[in-house]
């Protein structure tokens, strides 16, 4: 599968050019403890938790010998470092920049210094007593580092030819295989964390070897089948303490209280589980087994028809960072972990391998336009651990229970797993615009963009110039460079009955299969297709079954879920109603937020009482009000203030 | 100030029997580890806290040296037993019991054993390390146990005129005496957790000794002067765990975080600051100090009017058990502990003593119907810690946010604090239907009741033959056998505006003064009062800056507040609407719950989507519907089902 889609659009344009200028020196400075910041905690009272400093390249140079100290930071500090890497390789495949790719190959060469002889590759172990390593694999987040340490190489690899980082990961993966799997003498186990599986996978495609196939697929098959692993591993543990008690948690906080295909409901923390899930849909779509396919479909259909708030954003509960039960999504209280909802995009672009159904691409849509993208402030800076769809500051402040629930973007975070998932995910958009299978080319994403594929037997150009996030109009050029016809599936947006569609400039009917229209362009010819997606806005109702929304209502525009901000809207914003008939105004603020289109309605205000009582017998009265909308992901980039997604209609 | 009041009222003489053959025996078998039972845990993954048994008068016969063993629960189990030990006397002072009596002086022995020679006593400290007391304070809970122990022991010794049990509390407060205070040598400190302070007052009101007064104050006025206090015990501490870490908490959780008088809100563990406002009203009401009162008044006006639910209940938090901020409350994950609801029924009691206000008592009666009384299940033989306004039994099983929200009243909780509370606040109730002063007495709550005063120069009597708390009719006669004219404060319940009055037959128009309603009884005259206080049902709203019951309705009649409850009103009772203008139809159901109001209204259902779609462009739509309210006290009788007290409106 070729790659090489060119981004033009300006919206991800500033984003990806962010991440680039911005982001990834700025992690850099983290991991080097130059970034001269406090790293905030994650909660009131967050005691015990690292956040002095990251510490993350001085772990390595610890482990490889350079410079004396001990290990500091989480069990999965390494990861901070592996994802930075994995961005920097994104970010040169799309620009080359010589001065990050000299950092790029010191930590490369730090890494494999750091590396051990037998391929085992962790700093925390490393330094703190090797003998324990692979025995407290509940907290220990081992397999999880290599994991995304082989992403980052492959990632690297495929950018930039770059030999020796693929051999690193090659030794590391050699390792694990070395000391997992079903045979005697082996650990028949698996990490707390899920990722290595995503790795392994990965490391399978850019080298072909079975072996690692074999071993992803026995780490997901393995999962679920001994809930006691964990536990009886604990109860020998000697050595550093890699566990914080996290072995005490239950089954499903590491999704191992049944085997992975008999999971019919996504269980415990949520970022494990949309990542067991890319890894499981990326086995499925390699080998084509439906019984690996049909577990990943009641798991998909689990999360986004039960357990998804409209953001795109998952996990109902801070404790554990987990799903709850169907129906359960608190606005105030959730996670809604950045992380979880870039895994979900993760895990939509697999599906979409395994089978051409839009609602992939429309989950992908929506977790990226809102959770994901709230996950970072608009000066590429500031970060969101957690995406709330409700907040009020002051309860952040004073409430224990809603004190993971940050009102504006620390600059980091003591455990800083989303910030460099933002940047990986970001600068590797291109892979999510397109989903290429022999029997089709389908558009996911519509984002101006320049893409050669070699397909077939030539190639393909498709070039797309839209109006996208913003505008209804998308043009897309398709040149067929092949000696056959090619089908192209062009999705046709959910939230729009509209859509209206010409082709080489004649209207077309549209007829959609799976949620795509399909055409055909012929062998040496072109299409152009002209695309038009009203963008009415929509007023959202969630299912009655989920009791924190019923009676509210949310609002969107294309792709954005919009929120209503203090700054806009006054305090006690929850006073604020949008009745049934009020009707929306909506102009596209070049000066604001980076530009953002602003949608505005007349709607109510709870009058606050004028006396102190507390309860009366008299109906709160009501005054008009003008409602301001803003997209949710550009909210907390004005201050500290309240917002709220759900509005009382 | 004689206590000689006879409650006839059937509605309370049902409960007052329930703790004498139920409660009082079946903590009796707890205490002693016979009950069969299985103690709960108070929230999923509870791991750590004591829940195997009680073990508390087991605690004692080893602290006592009768058997071998050590110490097994909480640092405060002995409480558990003081307050058994409270509720007896009450009982015995309603009515006697030899068999009672019996169990009752052999507890008193057990514990004048397990006494010190030097009158310290607490049975941790005595088999884990008696060289370690004092020095853990922050958790120790000593002085809050020998609190509990002095109140039980003066409520003994005023029901049974026991000389012995007296002895060992004056033993103990002088132990306390000679280890605290301001004078070299003493430690100057306090109990993390305030009781100690109503305790030395009531050993002070029975014996005149100046000592306990003084020392009391000084518990007091110390308080929050060292923020530092219980780290520095802590850093320095070598004994048993007695701490848990909760020396870490906040200053706020232990009201430390500043000189009392200072404190403008009501901060940290409900349970304690209504505890130390109780001790603080009493001090203020005994010593006539306005510097005090006016502090009481500040933290009454804080809660009562931003911190307290509709119920009576406080604690916005289950983390710390806390209060969160001024009006923050939330229905489904507040705290509400039925302890925290009696404590304010404690204080509301003492503020009585300084100013004749109604709103004390209206507070008190909101309290006690509701919050306090929901404590415990019809039965008498299972309690709620936790007194939510929402439940939905499927997320308190599955979201751990909401687990320690339980649907179903456990037999007994590890943390065993309020089924023993209950029993000694409905056992003494008595002692909160008036308040006597020089001035006046007030009638503060009506329920059935002969009583008689000695008063100025002879004796008052009062009889209350009311309807209340289901009929709107009351009847007081009064018999002033003194030689003054006898003032009598009738309070004019604040739920209604309708009262009506008749003196002596004769329609009286009703002026009131801080609620009450003022009539003089000329000496040797008596005088018949009908009162008639219509129980309309009444919409309440909450001061709309609580967001979470904006839109919102919450029903009640006379004292009670109401709820639905799923046996009722089917499942997903979050999707009943009570519109505006539906009407209320109530009828006393006899056979239902022991008897209760019950009140219908024609509502609306949100329809349950066909689909399972979870977000959708088209509105829900509702479907008629009947709303059946019951007393919210009565909720959780009939099995495991969602209620709610706030309903969309």
């Amino acid at each position: 599968m070729g790659n090489n889609v060119k981004i033009t659009s300006e919206f991800w344009g500033r984003y990806r050019n962010l991440v680039r200028t911005e982001m990834i020196p700025f992690q850099w400075n983290v991991l080097n403890d130059i970034a001269g910041i406090k790293i905030e905690k994650e909660r009131l009272n967050d005691d015990g938790i690292p956040s002095e400093k990251s510490h993350a390249i001085e772990n390595f140079k610890v482990a490889a010998g350079r410079t004396q100290g001990t290990h500091y930071g989480w069990t999965f500090q390494d990861s901070d470092v592996y994802k930075w890497l994995e961005a920097v390789a994104y970010s040169l495949r799309e620009k080359m920049d010589p001065e990050l790719e000299k950092k790029a190959l010191e930590v490369i060469d730090l890494i494999a210094d750091a590396q051990e002889e037998d391929g085992y590759l962790d700093t925390f172990y490393s330094i703190l007593g090797i003998q324990y390593r692979y025995q407290s694999l509940a907290g220990s987040h081992e397999l999880y580092c290599m994991g995304h340490f082989i992403e980052a190489a492959v990632a690297y690899y495929a950018a930039t030819g770059n030999e020796k980082v693929l051999t690193v990961a090659k030794k590391a993966a050699d390792n694990i295989d070395d000391n997992f799997g079903p045979e005697d003498g082996k650990i028949h186990g698996y990490d707390g964390h899920e990722e290595i599986e995503i790795g392994l996978l990965r490391l399978f495609h850019v080298t072909g070897e079975n072996r690692y196939l074999k071993l992803a697929k026995y780490f997901l098959m393995e999962r679920g089948k001994h809930p006691n692993f964990f536990r009886e591993q604990a109860e020998k543990y000697q050595g550093p303490n890699a566990l914080n008690g996290i072995e005490k948690a239950a089954d499903t906080y590491f999704q191992n209280h049944k085997p992975i295909l008999e999971q019919d409901t996504a269980e415990g923390h949520a970022v494990r589980v949309v990542y067991m899930c890319t890894a499981l849909a990326d086995l499925a779509a390699t080998t084509g087994d439906a019984e690996i396919y049909g577990a990943c479909k009641k798991l998909w259909d689990n999360i986004t028809s039960r357990r998804m708030f409209i953001t795109g954003g998952s996990g109902s509960t801070f404790h554990g960072e987990s799903f709850t039960l169907d129906y359960d999504l608190p606005n105030d209280t959730m996670y809604c972990e950045t992380c979880a909802a870039i895994g979900l995009i993760f895990f939509a672009r697999q599906m979409l391998r395994i089978e051409p159904k839009a609602e992939y691409a429309e989950v992908m849509e929506r977790t990226l336009y809102n959770c994901a993208l709230a996950g970072m402030a608009l000066d590429g800076k500031h970060f969101f651990y957690v995406n709330p769809l409700e907040v009020n500051p002051a309860k952040s402040l004073k409430d224990p229970g809603k004190s993971h629930v940050k009102p504006v973007r620390p600059s980091w975070l003591g455990c800083a797993c989303c910030p460099p998932n933002l940047a990986r995910m970001i600068t590797s958009l291109d892979d999510y615009v397109y989903t290429i299978s022999d029997d089709a080319i389908l558009i996911n994403q519509y984002i101006d963009s320049e893409s050669t594929f070699e397909y077939k037997d030539g190639t393909v150009t498709i070039k797309q110039a839209t109006g996208y996030p913003w505008d209804e109009k998308d043009g897309v050029v398709i040149n067929n460079k092949t000696k056959s016809v090619v089908r192209i599936g062009i999705r046709i947006p959910a939230w729009t009955a509209n859509a209206t569609l010409k082709i080489d400039g004649k209207a077309a009917e549209i007829s959609k299969e799976d949620g795509y229209h399909y055409v055909d362009v012929t062998a040496g010819g072109s299409m152009e297709i002209e695309l038009t997606f009203p963008m009415e806005i929509k007023r959202n109702y969630c299912n009655p079954l989920v009791s924190e929304d019923i009676g509210k209502v949310a609002i969107s525009r294309g792709p954005f879920v919009y929120c209503l901000e203090g700054v806009d809207n006054g305090t006690e914003i929850n006073g604020l109603r949008l009745p049934e008939d009020s009707t929306f105004e909506y102009e596209y603020k070049a000066g604001l937020l980076n530009g953002v289109g602003v949608i505005k309605a007349k709607g109510k205000r709870v009058e606050l009482s004028t006396s102190t009582e507390l309860y009366t017998n008299s109906r709160p009265t009501e005054e008009n009000a003008t409602l301001t909308f803003i997209p949710y992901y550009a909210w907390a980039n004005r201050g500290e203030n309240e917002m709220e997604v759900w509005v009382r209609e």
